[in-house]
């Protein structure tokens, strides 16, 4: 069982649907992630920043969970990162209303004296810089750096992400942005491309179409699990990369096999994390749930071919 | 080992594409479904029309492959359907340059007398109405009927399309079709929508992002192998409906667990023409290929998770 730093927002949300809308609820990367994650029982920590408006539940349940909240600053007079957004009716795109930094904007991570061991990190998506500065805090080289970004710092911070993408592992993106990222159509040679840049693995997320994980020999593709509705696809991807990150982390081993069965966890649960809105589904979600989505994962996809 | 009746058309086609144009070469529905069939040495028909103008040594081919071509109406004086299209970059999207539909206009299917047994019948996209007439030409009811069709034919023959739907087993659209054919956004509400149009299967194809297979009580995803590069993707899909379609009657076992790997057959010959222009790939396959590729599509999707 390995430690597991987690990087990434602790944030206010404030979600429109076409199923409804939200008041500002418990959101952000590095909280999407913990809970995922807080299914296999690691030992993780979040380094994120608030402002005290934040709610002290908020901070409990996380902590419930068994997410360590000391590098987690909280900005006296501060106020906490806000995102607003409104999801159009196919639920694959949607518009940003409000986007308020706050204390974000002047967010300088410190990793805990105890995590800065951690075989895995999950640096959730932040200006790259930020996320550099939290690997560059590590005292011994953690066994996984597992990496999330998006076209936005591609747009605005190029550089820095290139520099952070050096010392990576695992890179985690959609389809559109590693076409950005590489000017390649094809996802496999948009994997090969970034293999370049640093991490010697890829997952290219699709969102219904599901995930695919590369290597330089090997290809795996997860499907999605097809879905009557999606409520709420906020947090769907940190849930898939703290799914992902925690399951490496509980197992230690790093091999393309067991980053397979890490990917079809990482769907499992953001198969869930739609289902309701926020963090609601995600909050109160038991194992055996966990395991009766795996077995229909299985028989999705799943398949006895004899070759004659 | 069935009878297998393919209803489609033989036809021209010039293709652009960003690789390269080709002048007029062989094509239809009815050409990709019988090569992709004749890999499993089934015992099928093709019913179609072409034109005088149709070379001889494009009826040789199919014949050498095993396609019975009595009921492919030679018109004396006619012209072949011809089809001109551009593909795009992103090779998702094409234009039509020309459709001169020619005999086709006239077409009035003929099932030869020998055929009218079989025991799958695979209809090609054509007109729903002469879909109908060859259902209406069989003499025992077949096992089996699998209709493509595509959203030309729900905004122009809506009523012959739900006439025939109701006699058939298996649909095959696209994603974007089974939404227009239902209102539904989510692709397992309009399989389910499907369902109460006629057919018991519903495969809704993705292009890229695979193909899904439901019935009521299973869904199973076969995702697309991630190619270096698209080349040609015509008659892609009338391809896989063909390797679905010759599996199913070579088998003879209609149920799910069959019908799944149908479906891989389908995916895995449709991966091969779209490698090279028009039928050229589908032309010379051999069987130690194709099994190559069935164990790619293996490690591709199959895992080994332990539910703790």
């Amino acid at each position: 069982m390995g430690k597991l730093v987690i990087v990434g927002t602790v944030a206010f949300d404030a979600i429109e649907t076409p199923f409804g809308k939200t008041d500002r609820i418990l959101g952000g990367a590095a909280t999407f992630i913990g809970l995922a994650a807080s299914q296999f029982n690691v030992d993780s920590a979040a380094v994120s920043i608030v402002g005290d408006d934040f709610p002290q539940e908020y901070l409990d349940l996380l902590a419930h969970k068994g997410v360590n909240l000391e590098g987690v600053e909280i900005v006296k007079g501060g106020k906490t990162f806000f995102w607003s957004g409104r999801y159009h009716n196919d639920m694959n795109s949607r518009d940003t209303l409000v986007t308020e930094l706050n204390t974000l904007a002047d967010f300088d991570p410190k990793v805990p004296e105890n995590y800065r061991d951690a075989e895995v990190v999950m640096l959730g998506n932040l200006h790259p810089g930020v996320q550099m500065s939290v690997l560059e805090q590590m005292d011994t080289k953690p066994k996984m750096v597992i990496l999330d970004t998006m076209n936005f710092w591609m747009d605005n911070a190029l550089e820095d992400l290139h520099k952070v993408m050096k010392h990576i592992d695992v890179i985690t993106i959609n389809d559109e942005e590693a076409r950005q990222l590489t000017g390649e159509y094809s996802l496999v040679n948009a994997a090969h491309k970034i293999y370049e840049m640093g991490p010697r693995y890829v997952v290219i997320k699709k969102g219904e179409h599901g995930a695919l994980l590369f290597n330089k020999d090997n290809v795996f593709y997860a499907p999605a699990l097809p879905l009557r509705e999606v409520f709420d696809p906020t947090g769907a991807g940190d849930t898939f990369a703290g799914g992902f990150a925690g399951y490496i982390a509980k197992t230690g081993d790093y091999s393309f096999d067991n980053l397979k069965t890490a990917v079809i966890y990482g769907s499992t649960l953001a198969s869930f994390c739609v289902e309701k809105f926020g963090t609601e589904r995600m909050e109160n979600l038991s194992t055996s749930e966990i395991r009766k989505r795996l077995d229909q994962f299985k028989s999705l996809t799943q398949f006895d071919i004899e070759l004659t």
